[in-house]
Protein backbone atom coordinates (compact mmCIF):
# COMPACT_ATOMS: atom_id res chain seq x y z
CA UNK A 1 0.00 0.00 0.00
CA UNK A 2 1.18 3.53 -0.91
CA UNK A 3 1.01 5.74 2.17
CA UNK A 4 -1.23 8.97 1.12
CA UNK A 5 -0.09 12.76 1.17
CA UNK A 6 -1.90 14.95 2.69
CA UNK A 7 -1.24 18.53 1.90
CA UNK A 8 -1.01 20.65 5.14
CA UNK A 9 -1.69 24.72 4.71
CA UNK A 10 -0.79 26.68 7.49
CA UNK A 11 -0.05 30.21 8.19
CA UNK A 12 1.68 31.65 11.32
CA UNK A 13 -0.22 34.19 12.42
CA UNK A 14 -3.17 31.76 13.11
CA UNK A 15 -4.32 30.31 16.44
CA UNK A 16 -6.37 27.19 15.16
CA UNK A 17 -2.71 26.56 12.93
CA UNK A 18 -1.09 26.15 15.83
CA UNK A 19 -3.63 23.46 17.27
CA UNK A 20 -3.16 21.54 14.24
CA UNK A 21 1.02 22.14 13.52
CA UNK A 22 1.51 20.93 17.50
CA UNK A 23 0.36 17.31 16.50
CA UNK A 24 -0.11 16.89 12.86
CA UNK A 25 3.74 15.19 12.37
CA UNK A 26 2.75 12.74 15.18
CA UNK A 27 -0.67 11.94 13.96
CA UNK A 28 0.57 11.58 10.19
CA UNK A 29 3.37 9.02 11.69
CA UNK A 30 0.79 7.21 13.78
CA UNK A 31 -1.64 6.83 10.90
CA UNK A 32 0.63 5.94 7.86
CA UNK A 33 0.54 8.87 5.98
CA UNK A 34 2.94 11.64 4.60
CA UNK A 35 2.80 15.21 5.13
CA UNK A 36 3.22 18.10 2.68
CA UNK A 37 3.71 21.09 4.30
CA UNK A 38 2.20 24.22 2.66
CA UNK A 39 3.24 27.42 4.94
CA UNK A 40 1.45 30.63 3.02
CA UNK A 41 -0.26 33.63 4.22
CA UNK A 42 -3.25 34.61 4.72
CA UNK A 43 -3.35 38.34 4.56
CA UNK A 44 -3.70 38.61 0.48
CA UNK A 45 -6.63 36.42 0.33
CA UNK A 46 -8.32 38.68 3.27
CA UNK A 47 -7.30 41.92 1.72
CA UNK A 48 -9.48 40.35 -1.22
CA UNK A 49 -12.14 40.45 0.94
CA UNK A 50 -11.60 43.76 2.24
CA UNK A 51 -10.30 42.65 5.46
CA UNK A 52 -7.16 44.65 6.66
CA UNK A 53 -6.93 42.26 10.00
CA UNK A 54 -7.72 39.04 10.99
CA UNK A 55 -11.67 38.38 11.25
CA UNK A 56 -11.36 37.83 14.69
CA UNK A 57 -10.52 41.40 15.30
CA UNK A 58 -12.96 42.32 12.92
CA UNK A 59 -16.00 40.68 14.41
CA UNK A 60 -15.58 41.17 18.36
CA UNK A 61 -18.25 38.34 19.17
CA UNK A 62 -16.25 35.62 16.95
CA UNK A 63 -13.29 36.78 18.32
CA UNK A 64 -14.37 36.24 22.14
CA UNK A 65 -15.71 33.41 21.16
CA UNK A 66 -12.05 32.49 19.20
CA UNK A 67 -10.14 33.50 22.34
CA UNK A 68 -12.03 31.03 24.74
CA UNK A 69 -12.05 28.17 22.29
CA UNK A 70 -8.38 28.30 22.18
CA UNK A 71 -8.32 28.26 25.96
CA UNK A 72 -10.47 25.40 26.39
CA UNK A 73 -9.23 23.63 22.93
CA UNK A 74 -5.60 23.93 24.26
CA UNK A 75 -6.31 22.40 27.57
CA UNK A 76 -7.99 19.53 26.05
CA UNK A 77 -4.64 18.94 23.96
CA UNK A 78 -2.24 19.46 26.58
CA UNK A 79 -0.59 22.39 24.76
CA UNK A 80 0.50 26.03 26.83
CA UNK A 81 -1.17 29.03 25.35
CA UNK A 82 -0.36 32.96 25.65
CA UNK A 83 -1.73 35.39 23.48
CA UNK A 84 0.31 37.60 21.51
CA UNK A 85 0.26 41.04 21.15
CA UNK A 86 -0.38 42.46 18.73
CA UNK A 87 -2.33 39.82 17.36
CA UNK A 88 -2.00 38.67 14.84
CA UNK A 89 1.85 38.18 14.56
CA UNK A 90 3.49 39.28 11.18
CA UNK A 91 4.99 35.56 10.20
CA UNK A 92 6.36 36.57 6.80
CA UNK A 93 9.79 35.54 7.54
CA UNK A 94 8.87 32.89 9.08
CA UNK A 95 6.75 31.46 6.52
CA UNK A 96 9.29 32.56 4.08
CA UNK A 97 11.77 30.44 6.17
CA UNK A 98 9.26 27.28 6.32
CA UNK A 99 9.11 27.94 2.37
CA UNK A 100 12.53 27.12 2.29
CA UNK A 101 12.49 24.32 4.83
CA UNK A 102 9.68 22.77 3.21
CA UNK A 103 10.42 19.54 2.14
CA UNK A 104 13.71 19.16 3.97
CA UNK A 105 14.40 17.10 7.52
CA UNK A 106 13.83 20.59 9.84
CA UNK A 107 10.30 21.74 8.52
CA UNK A 108 8.59 19.84 11.32
CA UNK A 109 10.55 20.85 13.94
CA UNK A 110 10.84 24.60 12.94
CA UNK A 111 7.12 24.80 12.45
CA UNK A 112 6.35 23.15 15.80
CA UNK A 113 9.13 26.01 17.39
CA UNK A 114 7.97 29.07 16.35
CA UNK A 115 3.92 28.34 17.18
CA UNK A 116 5.49 27.16 20.26
CA UNK A 117 7.35 30.49 20.93
CA UNK A 118 4.30 32.69 19.62
CA UNK A 119 1.58 30.72 20.91
CA UNK A 120 2.87 28.81 23.85
CA UNK A 121 5.17 31.87 25.54
CA UNK A 122 3.68 34.35 23.02
CA UNK A 123 7.18 35.95 21.75
CA UNK A 124 7.05 37.88 18.72
CA UNK A 125 8.36 36.17 15.40
CA UNK A 126 9.08 38.41 12.84
CA UNK A 127 12.08 38.59 15.34
CA UNK A 128 14.90 37.53 13.28
CA UNK A 129 17.32 36.44 16.17
CA UNK A 130 14.50 34.71 17.45
CA UNK A 131 14.15 33.06 14.33
CA UNK A 132 17.35 32.31 13.98
CA UNK A 133 17.85 30.86 17.39
CA UNK A 134 14.42 28.37 16.50
CA UNK A 135 16.26 27.28 13.50
CA UNK A 136 19.54 26.23 15.29
CA UNK A 137 17.04 24.10 17.73
CA UNK A 138 15.44 22.76 15.12
CA UNK A 139 19.15 21.49 13.91
CA UNK A 140 18.91 23.64 10.97
CA UNK A 141 22.03 25.58 9.36
CA UNK A 142 20.79 28.61 10.66
CA UNK A 143 22.48 31.49 8.45
CA UNK A 144 22.14 29.80 5.29
CA UNK A 145 18.65 29.73 5.76
CA UNK A 146 18.00 32.74 6.84
CA UNK A 147 19.88 33.69 3.78
CA UNK A 148 17.83 31.94 1.29
CA UNK A 149 14.95 32.73 2.98
CA UNK A 150 15.73 36.27 1.98
CA UNK A 151 16.47 35.57 -1.85
CA UNK A 152 13.83 36.31 -4.50
CA UNK A 153 13.28 33.18 -5.15
CA UNK A 154 11.87 32.29 -1.46
CA UNK A 155 9.77 35.43 -1.80
CA UNK A 156 8.00 34.20 -5.13
CA UNK A 157 7.80 30.85 -4.13
CA UNK A 158 5.66 32.07 -1.20
CA UNK A 159 3.96 34.62 -3.39
CA UNK A 160 3.04 31.45 -5.45
CA UNK A 161 1.89 29.04 -2.64
CA UNK A 162 -0.68 31.97 -1.75
CA UNK A 163 -2.05 31.56 -5.71
CA UNK A 164 -1.93 27.86 -5.16
CA UNK A 165 -3.78 28.13 -2.44
CA UNK A 166 -6.71 29.71 -3.65
CA UNK A 167 -6.80 27.83 -7.09
CA UNK A 168 -7.49 25.47 -4.34
CA UNK A 169 -10.55 26.93 -2.62
CA UNK A 170 -8.14 27.81 0.22
CA UNK A 171 -9.95 30.69 2.57
CA UNK A 172 -8.80 29.88 5.86
CA UNK A 173 -6.37 28.43 8.04
CA UNK A 174 -5.15 25.29 9.03
CA UNK A 175 -6.78 24.08 5.52
CA UNK A 176 -6.15 20.37 4.45
CA UNK A 177 -5.61 18.30 0.83
CA UNK A 178 -6.08 15.47 0.15
CA UNK A 179 -4.31 13.54 -2.84
CA UNK A 180 -8.05 13.71 -4.52
CA UNK A 181 -7.99 17.41 -3.75
CA UNK A 182 -10.65 17.30 -0.83
CA UNK A 183 -10.54 20.30 1.18
CA UNK A 184 -10.99 20.12 4.66
CA UNK A 185 -10.26 23.58 7.26
CA UNK A 186 -9.85 24.23 10.17
CA UNK A 187 -8.10 22.11 13.43
CA UNK A 188 -11.61 20.17 13.90
CA UNK A 189 -11.42 18.31 10.53
CA UNK A 190 -7.63 17.17 10.75
CA UNK A 191 -8.92 13.72 11.52
CA UNK A 192 -11.63 14.04 9.14
CA UNK A 193 -9.01 14.68 6.25
CA UNK A 194 -6.59 11.70 7.40
CA UNK A 195 -9.21 9.47 7.39
CA UNK A 196 -10.19 11.01 3.64
CA UNK A 197 -7.16 10.66 2.66
CA UNK A 198 -6.74 7.07 3.30
CA UNK A 199 -9.51 6.23 1.96
CA UNK A 200 -8.04 7.71 -1.42
CA UNK A 201 -5.46 4.83 -1.76
CA UNK A 202 -6.04 1.14 -1.82
CA UNK B 1 -28.01 13.39 38.97
CA UNK B 2 -29.68 16.23 37.76
CA UNK B 3 -30.05 16.41 34.29
CA UNK B 4 -28.08 19.28 32.28
CA UNK B 5 -30.00 21.03 30.16
CA UNK B 6 -28.25 22.51 27.24
CA UNK B 7 -29.35 25.46 24.87
CA UNK B 8 -29.84 24.81 21.28
CA UNK B 9 -29.87 28.15 19.45
CA UNK B 10 -30.49 27.32 16.11
CA UNK B 11 -32.05 29.28 12.68
CA UNK B 12 -33.38 28.15 9.88
CA UNK B 13 -31.54 29.36 6.75
CA UNK B 14 -28.57 27.90 8.19
CA UNK B 15 -27.42 24.57 6.42
CA UNK B 16 -25.10 23.63 9.55
CA UNK B 17 -28.22 23.51 11.87
CA UNK B 18 -29.85 21.22 9.18
CA UNK B 19 -27.18 18.86 10.71
CA UNK B 20 -27.10 19.30 14.05
CA UNK B 21 -31.18 19.60 14.03
CA UNK B 22 -31.42 16.12 12.99
CA UNK B 23 -30.01 14.32 15.58
CA UNK B 24 -29.97 16.33 18.71
CA UNK B 25 -33.12 15.54 20.14
CA UNK B 26 -31.94 11.71 19.86
CA UNK B 27 -28.49 12.50 21.03
CA UNK B 28 -29.72 14.37 24.02
CA UNK B 29 -31.90 11.67 24.98
CA UNK B 30 -28.87 9.35 24.61
CA UNK B 31 -26.83 10.80 26.64
CA UNK B 32 -29.03 12.11 29.15
CA UNK B 33 -29.77 16.07 28.58
CA UNK B 34 -32.65 18.16 28.21
CA UNK B 35 -32.90 20.67 25.75
CA UNK B 36 -33.92 23.76 25.59
CA UNK B 37 -34.86 24.99 21.89
CA UNK B 38 -33.75 28.38 20.59
CA UNK B 39 -34.81 29.19 17.79
CA UNK B 40 -33.34 32.85 16.48
CA UNK B 41 -32.74 34.92 13.52
CA UNK B 42 -28.86 35.17 12.41
CA UNK B 43 -30.15 38.60 9.67
CA UNK B 44 -30.35 41.05 12.07
CA UNK B 45 -26.86 39.70 13.71
CA UNK B 46 -25.42 39.62 10.28
CA UNK B 47 -26.94 43.06 9.26
CA UNK B 48 -24.79 44.76 12.55
CA UNK B 49 -21.71 43.61 10.37
CA UNK B 50 -22.84 44.81 7.33
CA UNK B 51 -23.72 41.60 5.71
CA UNK B 52 -26.99 42.12 3.52
CA UNK B 53 -26.73 38.23 3.33
CA UNK B 54 -25.07 35.07 4.05
CA UNK B 55 -21.79 34.96 4.66
CA UNK B 56 -21.54 31.87 2.07
CA UNK B 57 -22.92 34.13 -0.37
CA UNK B 58 -20.37 37.28 0.49
CA UNK B 59 -17.14 34.86 0.72
CA UNK B 60 -17.54 32.39 -2.87
CA UNK B 61 -14.78 30.37 -1.96
CA UNK B 62 -16.32 29.89 1.62
CA UNK B 63 -19.40 29.08 0.26
CA UNK B 64 -18.28 26.60 -2.35
CA UNK B 65 -16.65 24.66 0.54
CA UNK B 66 -19.47 25.07 2.52
CA UNK B 67 -21.58 23.41 0.17
CA UNK B 68 -19.09 20.50 -0.53
CA UNK B 69 -18.75 19.97 3.21
CA UNK B 70 -22.10 19.80 3.36
CA UNK B 71 -22.81 16.96 0.87
CA UNK B 72 -20.08 14.86 2.64
CA UNK B 73 -21.40 15.45 6.40
CA UNK B 74 -24.33 14.93 5.03
CA UNK B 75 -23.53 11.41 3.79
CA UNK B 76 -21.86 10.44 6.57
CA UNK B 77 -24.48 11.43 8.39
CA UNK B 78 -27.41 9.47 6.32
CA UNK B 79 -29.39 12.75 5.45
CA UNK B 80 -30.60 13.37 2.54
CA UNK B 81 -29.63 16.91 1.07
CA UNK B 82 -31.23 19.51 -1.75
CA UNK B 83 -30.04 22.89 -1.96
CA UNK B 84 -32.77 25.56 -1.65
CA UNK B 85 -33.04 28.00 -4.24
CA UNK B 86 -32.52 31.08 -3.15
CA UNK B 87 -30.31 30.39 -0.77
CA UNK B 88 -30.42 31.57 2.16
CA UNK B 89 -34.67 30.60 2.52
CA UNK B 90 -36.76 33.04 4.31
CA UNK B 91 -37.38 31.45 7.63
CA UNK B 92 -38.92 34.18 9.35
CA UNK B 93 -42.51 32.42 10.06
CA UNK B 94 -40.80 29.35 10.29
CA UNK B 95 -38.78 30.91 13.48
CA UNK B 96 -42.01 32.75 15.08
CA UNK B 97 -43.50 29.02 14.74
CA UNK B 98 -40.78 27.01 16.65
CA UNK B 99 -40.57 30.15 19.58
CA UNK B 100 -44.59 29.72 19.92
CA UNK B 101 -43.83 25.70 20.12
CA UNK B 102 -40.37 26.14 21.90
CA UNK B 103 -41.45 24.48 25.35
CA UNK B 104 -44.19 22.33 24.10
CA UNK B 105 -44.05 18.50 23.23
CA UNK B 106 -44.11 19.10 19.68
CA UNK B 107 -40.62 21.31 18.96
CA UNK B 108 -38.31 18.67 18.07
CA UNK B 109 -40.65 16.94 15.51
CA UNK B 110 -41.84 20.68 13.80
CA UNK B 111 -38.37 21.76 13.95
CA UNK B 112 -36.83 18.32 11.78
CA UNK B 113 -39.79 18.94 9.67
CA UNK B 114 -38.88 21.82 8.44
CA UNK B 115 -35.07 21.43 8.19
CA UNK B 116 -36.12 18.13 6.34
CA UNK B 117 -38.44 19.98 3.66
CA UNK B 118 -35.55 22.38 3.04
CA UNK B 119 -32.84 21.25 3.09
CA UNK B 120 -33.77 17.17 2.27
CA UNK B 121 -36.48 18.65 -0.27
CA UNK B 122 -35.13 22.00 -1.26
CA UNK B 123 -38.64 23.12 -0.54
CA UNK B 124 -39.19 27.16 0.23
CA UNK B 125 -40.02 27.08 3.98
CA UNK B 126 -42.14 30.58 3.55
CA UNK B 127 -44.89 29.00 2.30
CA UNK B 128 -47.68 29.36 5.05
CA UNK B 129 -49.38 25.96 3.73
CA UNK B 130 -46.30 24.18 3.70
CA UNK B 131 -45.61 25.34 6.94
CA UNK B 132 -49.42 24.55 8.27
CA UNK B 133 -49.11 20.95 6.70
CA UNK B 134 -45.52 20.29 8.70
CA UNK B 135 -47.34 21.73 11.71
CA UNK B 136 -50.36 18.81 11.51
CA UNK B 137 -47.91 15.88 10.74
CA UNK B 138 -46.28 16.87 14.16
CA UNK B 139 -49.13 16.63 15.70
CA UNK B 140 -49.49 20.62 16.51
CA UNK B 141 -53.10 21.96 16.25
CA UNK B 142 -51.89 23.88 13.30
CA UNK B 143 -54.23 26.88 13.06
CA UNK B 144 -54.12 27.99 16.47
CA UNK B 145 -50.51 27.69 16.65
CA UNK B 146 -49.86 29.87 13.13
CA UNK B 147 -52.41 32.51 14.72
CA UNK B 148 -50.56 32.55 17.89
CA UNK B 149 -47.22 32.64 15.53
CA UNK B 150 -48.54 35.45 13.97
CA UNK B 151 -49.37 37.40 17.17
CA UNK B 152 -47.03 40.69 18.44
CA UNK B 153 -46.13 38.64 21.46
CA UNK B 154 -44.60 35.82 18.80
CA UNK B 155 -43.03 38.51 16.96
CA UNK B 156 -41.64 40.70 20.03
CA UNK B 157 -40.41 37.22 21.58
CA UNK B 158 -38.25 36.40 19.00
CA UNK B 159 -36.84 39.24 18.09
CA UNK B 160 -35.82 39.01 22.05
CA UNK B 161 -34.76 35.87 21.42
CA UNK B 162 -32.18 37.44 18.72
CA UNK B 163 -31.19 40.20 21.71
CA UNK B 164 -30.34 37.52 24.36
CA UNK B 165 -28.73 35.39 21.97
CA UNK B 166 -25.86 38.42 20.85
CA UNK B 167 -26.13 38.73 24.75
CA UNK B 168 -24.50 35.17 24.81
CA UNK B 169 -22.03 36.04 22.23
CA UNK B 170 -23.60 33.63 19.59
CA UNK B 171 -22.62 35.26 16.26
CA UNK B 172 -23.42 32.22 14.04
CA UNK B 173 -25.85 28.94 13.85
CA UNK B 174 -25.71 26.34 15.35
CA UNK B 175 -24.47 27.38 18.94
CA UNK B 176 -25.11 25.78 21.92
CA UNK B 177 -24.94 27.21 25.40
CA UNK B 178 -24.65 24.95 28.39
CA UNK B 179 -25.58 25.62 31.70
CA UNK B 180 -22.69 27.75 32.81
CA UNK B 181 -22.57 29.59 29.78
CA UNK B 182 -20.35 28.03 27.82
CA UNK B 183 -20.85 28.64 24.46
CA UNK B 184 -20.03 26.04 21.67
CA UNK B 185 -20.38 27.30 17.93
CA UNK B 186 -20.67 24.81 14.95
CA UNK B 187 -22.49 21.31 14.24
CA UNK B 188 -19.19 19.74 14.79
CA UNK B 189 -19.00 20.90 18.19
CA UNK B 190 -22.23 19.34 19.58
CA UNK B 191 -20.40 16.37 21.49
CA UNK B 192 -17.65 19.02 22.93
CA UNK B 193 -21.03 20.64 23.78
CA UNK B 194 -22.60 17.87 25.44
CA UNK B 195 -19.48 16.49 27.13
CA UNK B 196 -19.35 20.10 28.77
CA UNK B 197 -23.08 20.39 30.16
CA UNK B 198 -22.28 16.95 31.77
CA UNK B 199 -19.70 17.62 33.77
CA UNK B 200 -21.28 20.96 34.88
CA UNK B 201 -23.41 18.11 37.06
CA UNK B 202 -21.73 16.67 39.70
Amino acid sequence: MQRPVLGFWFEFGSTYSYLAAMRIEALAHDRGISLDWHPFLLGPIFRKQGWETSPFNLHPAKGAYMWRDMERTREALGLPFRRPDPFPQNGLMAARIAHVLRRGPWIGAFVRAVYAAEFGEGRDISDLSLLAGLLTDSGAPAQDVLAEAESTEAKIGLRAAVTEAEALGIFGAPSFVTPDRELFWGNDRLDDAVDWALRTVV
